[in-house]
């Protein structure tokens, strides 16, 4: 089987890590590319705003630590940054792929509504766009109604779930099911290329879901979202079209017409196209898939 | 047991008067008043405005009949209206009979507001007030975000949420699981007092259904929620913070801090007291239930 060409689009944080190493690990795909969005922490690279013009001034470093690896100060890397723009990286990449390249967003999805901006035909060349975001079953994790990713750009957000039917999103209520305990992390010290490392990082994020939930583990938001990349079999996904609120105090909150009934009325959910939600999450398979990859 | 003091709220229509005919039916209860409000189809007393001050337009004459009876224009009967406002008549009534008056609302909740409004006591005097409303787990029946009631007058609700611990809500996430069949409505026919009149005016009702879901039945919100009144065991009840959308695409939307976690900042819900929300209902046992009363 041909592996998926894949552009991950990351707000880099400690789950956002275990997204990409996993990613490294899997024989699935084939990364062609990494883009950055502002997120959990300061970054560099990509978009620094919303969609709006607006820059966003809530970060994470509460969850992320810092420096988005739990406060480790890891060395830091010398890589070579691509001179284009991750919307126009995007683009280019769909165009020479046609069909082919699929786009993981962890997090806001900025960077993706101005690859659909800068390329009116991206709709039709891009496999798939899997984003990392929302809430619908359940509340979202900034407040009850809003969802981190998506309240990073709901403008953003609100224009790609205008833009069509190759787009699925793994919001809070699958990947709230999906856990690494504390445990986990400590087996996985030592194993792999990345063991040690992920394990050290994830201390940090342990301790904010104790404080947070009362938990002795950690929900793996943007790992999950990759495993729905290559194993989409391992979700149910439901059709349904998405609005997000963009004003007022449910701003960034993700609504969906679940589409099992005729409106006696238009409403403002009508024109949109059909999106993929996931409802459901083998939790079970997934997360010790995950692990595994890890640890390799 | 002490019967329940019992104000119902209502906007006439076809399950309001199904809700109605199974309270008078029902030993457990003791129907001290019935108060009106403008909803399914036009009505003379309680309120004809929103809290706001605008009078509400959309009549879902569509659901219940020009007439509330599914067109089959019942003979009018002559009544003695009472000289207070409902307002007033549900402050009165709480007033003298502390701690025991239960008031379950059928239609836009504009009249428990004013209640509380006219008396700032009420919120401690009141036994419950069930409101049928809104749509937490599933889409409203107005638009993906809004259920009638509560886009009935999202400000009144909003209020009625910020009011107190002895709210409940039975949303269309129970009540869209209470059907009763065509099958169903023809056996009623001939039985009871009150038999071969709900079976007449649900013909109108159940094509809505047929219509709108495909069914050949009908859900029957407003005596789900009267069952939710006297038998409160046969629900699932989950405690939360509700916050109502007065403005936007989303307006009368219903939002749940489901108050599983620790926020990391306050927002808008923080401040909001606890009210029940139903979450789960016996369906298998509520219809039959429900079916026997309006069999008597």
């Amino acid at each position: 089987m041909a592996k998926i060409k894949l552009i991950i689009d990351t707000d880099p944080g400690i789950d956002d890590a275990m997204a990409i190493l996993a990613a490294f690990n899997s024989p699935e795909v084939e990364i062609i590319g990494l883009t950055t969005i502002f997120g959990n922490v300061p970054v560099a690279e990509g978009s620094c705003d919303q969609l709006n013009g607006l820059t966003k001034t809530r970060v994470a470093d509460f969850v992320h630590g810092a420096e988005g690896f739990g406060n480790t100060y890891q060395q830091l890397v010398e890589g070579k940054k691509h001179s284009l723009t991750a919307a126009q990286f995007i683009a280019n990449a769909a165009s020479e792929h046609p069909g082919e390249v699929v786009v993981l967003a962890l997090g806001p999805v900025t960077n993706i509504a101005l690859a659909y901006k800068v390329d009116p035909q991206l709709r039709t060349r891009l496999k798939e766009v899997v984003i990392l975001g929302g809430a619908f079953q359940s509340n979202g994790n900034v407040n009850p109604a809003a969802e981190a990713n998506i309240l990073g750009d709901p403008d953003a957000a609100d224009y790609v779930m205008e833009q069509g039917n190759n787009v699925r999103l793994v919001s809070l209520d699958v990947t709230h099911q999906v856990e690494f305990t504390s445990k986990d992390m400590d087996a996985l010290h030592g194993r792999g290329r990345f063991g040690s490392f992920i394990s050290d990082i994830s201390k940090f994020y342990i301790e904010y879901y104790r404080k947070s939930y009362g938990v002795d583990s950690c929900f793996v938001h943007d790992p999950t979202a990759f495993a729905a990349v290559f194993r989409p079999d391992l979700f149910t996904w439901q059709a349904g079209k998405v609005l997000v609120l963009t004003e007022g105090v449910a701003r960034g909150m993700t609504i969906m017409d679940h589409c099992v009934r005729n409106w006696a009325a238009p409403h403002a959910w009508s024109d949109r196209p059909l999106v993929q939600v996931a409802v459901a999450v083998q939790a079970d398979k997934v997360a010790p898939m995950l692990l595994e990859r890890l640890a390799m």
